[in-house]
């Protein structure tokens, strides 16, 4: 609930990462819809002293492609405030010398233009959706077992989001049926991976106590925070489910109707 | 090898249990093609005193069509001798009184024409192959995830098979896919189910120790029987990969190059 533990922390923050589908909007046909109040929370943050930064799992789009259908949405946000995995996997590829077999979106495969992508020596899936075929799915399989030590990197490992149509299968679904297929654990680039949530605090320059996370994913957004020492609040918006309130492992330090409640329970701590 | 300790409890069996995809036969275009020597095996055991069946996790089509498929390939094979996972499946749901969601191969099907599927109440998944589209999965996870007490059935939990082509993605790996988007455990039908096992030995009206299961699957037909107390022989056809032989958890009781020899050891210490 709104009035427990958490606002007593909001004094003493120095930052907000947000969640972005599920939090910001829901996505679906075309851009999808803002979630009323959060284009005004958004505005609200960025008045306020708080350092404010986004972090998500989407791999359907470059960040560009990504950021700019947020800012039709309405949202004013930039390129160099959001952290998604997709550059994070090619950060990584790169230092590792690692040649991929790509099992993504479509329109995520610009942000890996510039590696080697011939006799690949690893596997990166990340959400497909419909490129998730029977077909795909052995190609990326025939690809790892073929390997005498196979790597899969995983971007996520979501279970699932919420589209306007309904809920969909997310990439941790895929994960887990390659690493049943080849006896092996994927490595996960992007929430809930700690070197994930440390690179957001990394670019803001902040201590984890100083900072909180808050998102729709309980185990992905806020347990993945908490694991690293920050604060995590859950919104009762996107893919939140009644029951995530009931976890048995992860128990949000706060849980709000919606991004607009979280903003403005911590500008009020906090005297705004 | 064929030179170790299986070949002593040849003598004291009452009855062989033979895989068929593998074993018998590799799949393919078309009927796929028998494995060298495997007709002739069967002929040899069923000129023998043993009893024979054929214990399969076959699910691309009904059990009828199936036997008619090995049939033309030359096996002297009848519908009774053969167990498979539909028919199984069939009477639990019957007995449960539940009602299907179907994410099976479309040749199946008809093994399910007599059980309700109205307003499902539970999913069956099978080897569906081609269906497993983005699109099929997500109907399937969204009947379990709307369910008050998810339930699963999987037709098998087989990682890959062999087909002419190469190794394709089984069962297995879908049913880990569901399981992990709906955080519940599935309930296997079919090898290596110690349930599906007891039933072809009460046809045979043996005791495990009385029977010996010859498969190319390490783990769902070799250590599935060796779970119910039988012997557990691979062959080298098949899915079979060397490293099989430094299984951390599960040793054969024998490994033989195929059928054919398996056979052939196991009448000439019974002094055929």
């Amino acid at each position: 609930m709104a009035d427990t533990v958490w606002p007593g922390c909001a004094k003493s923050l120095k930052g907000v990462v947000l969640d972005m589908c599920g939090v910001l909007y829901d996505s679906g046909e075309g851009d999808g819809v803002a979630i009323p109040g959060s284009i005004e929370a958004v505005k609200k943050l960025k008045a306020s002293d708080l350092q404010l930064r986004f972090c998500t799992n989407e791999t359907q789009a470059t960040r560009e492609k990504f950021v700019a259908k947020l800012q039709r949405l309405g949202f004013d946000i930039s390129v160099s405030e959001v952290f998604s995995p997709a550059p994070a996997a090619l950060a990584v590829l790169k230092e590792r010398g690692l040649r991929p077999h790509l099992l993504v979106y479509d329109g995520v495969l610009p942000e890996f233009d510039s590696v080697d992508k011939t006799n690949p020596n690893c596997v990166v899936v990340g959400d497909a959706a419909e490129n998730f075929s029977y077909q795909n799915l052995n190609e990326a399989f025939r690809v790892l077992i073929g390997l005498e030590k196979p790597v899969l990197f995983s971007l996520g490992q979501g279970r699932y989001y919420k589209e306007t149509d309904g809920l969909k299968l997310d990439v941790g679904v895929y994960m887990k049926a390659l690493e049943y297929a080849c006896d092996l654990q994927a490595e996960v680039i992007g929430k809930p991976s700690p070197m994930f949530f440390q690179s957001v605090l990394s670019d803001m320059g902040l201590q984890p106590h100083e900072a909180l996370m808050i998102g729709d994913d309980l185990v992905n957004d806020v347990g993945g925070a908490q694991h690293c020492g920050m604060k995590g609040v859950q919104v009762r918006t996107g893919k939140y489910r009644p029951s995530d309130e009931r976890h048995p492992t992860v128990a949000a330090d706060g849980t709000v109707d919606n991004l607009a409640q979280a903003v403005d329970v911590i500008l009020s701590q906090r005297g705004h």
